[in-house]
């Protein structure tokens, strides 16, 4: 396994964490969001996401691919780095493989970021 | 600079983006947003953010070293990284320096990974 990949187990259910504005992350907590965000910390990765997201349902790699200019191997690579923080899930049918997002996950990590804004100034 | 300072101008308003689960990003955007995530995809980091931010004000840096096991220099280094990301800003007064959260970086980089969440089904 390179270095690159991560391994973490998706969760199942829906937003589930304190936000940093309420509390102090623990070490745990603190090492599972660091990993899901270096799985975010990358632009190709971060536009493959957007891509499979906000297609709605699923999308197909073939649909993926020709939007940039690296390789499919690159762009495989990067899809199983999305996969393995828990972001998207995929299937193969046929020759082909189907990608969508998994909400859940995205919402967790989303929470753990959100603080309240401050009214602006009148 | 070393390759892992990150310079990002921080935003001045609110939620300013579109969520990815409305459409695909741009490489410009993606590439903010990339850069924003690599300053959180650190357990430390991530951890000094939080106590930063659940501090509800401002937090001296001589209350937030002692909770690590590296060095103060390490703890600045992060403390840096975070800063060149926008998520906090710091000012020096006689010995410490005093940090806070900018909650309008919080919001914008939240508010990119936000989607909705689908009901469970019944």
């Amino acid at each position: 396994m390179s270095k690159q990949e991560i391994t973490l187990t998706p969760v199942s259910g829906g937003a589930c964490c304190t936000p940093i504005s309420d509390a102090a992350l623990d070490p745990a907590a603190a090492a599972e969001g660091a990993g899901v965000f270096k799985a975010l910390a990358d632009p190709i990765r971060l536009r493959l996401l957007s891509m499979i997201t906000s297609a709605g349902g699923e999308i197909c790699v073939c649909d993926l691919t020709p939007q940039f200019a690296v390789s499919g191997p690159t762009i495989s690579h990067h899809l199983k780095v999305l996969r393995e923080a828990g972001l998207v899930d995929c299937e193969r049918r046929g020759t082909w493989v189907y990608y969508w997002s998994v909400p859940q996950r995205l919402e967790w990590i989303a929470t753990l970021i959100t603080t309240p804004v401050p009214a602006p100034l009148s």
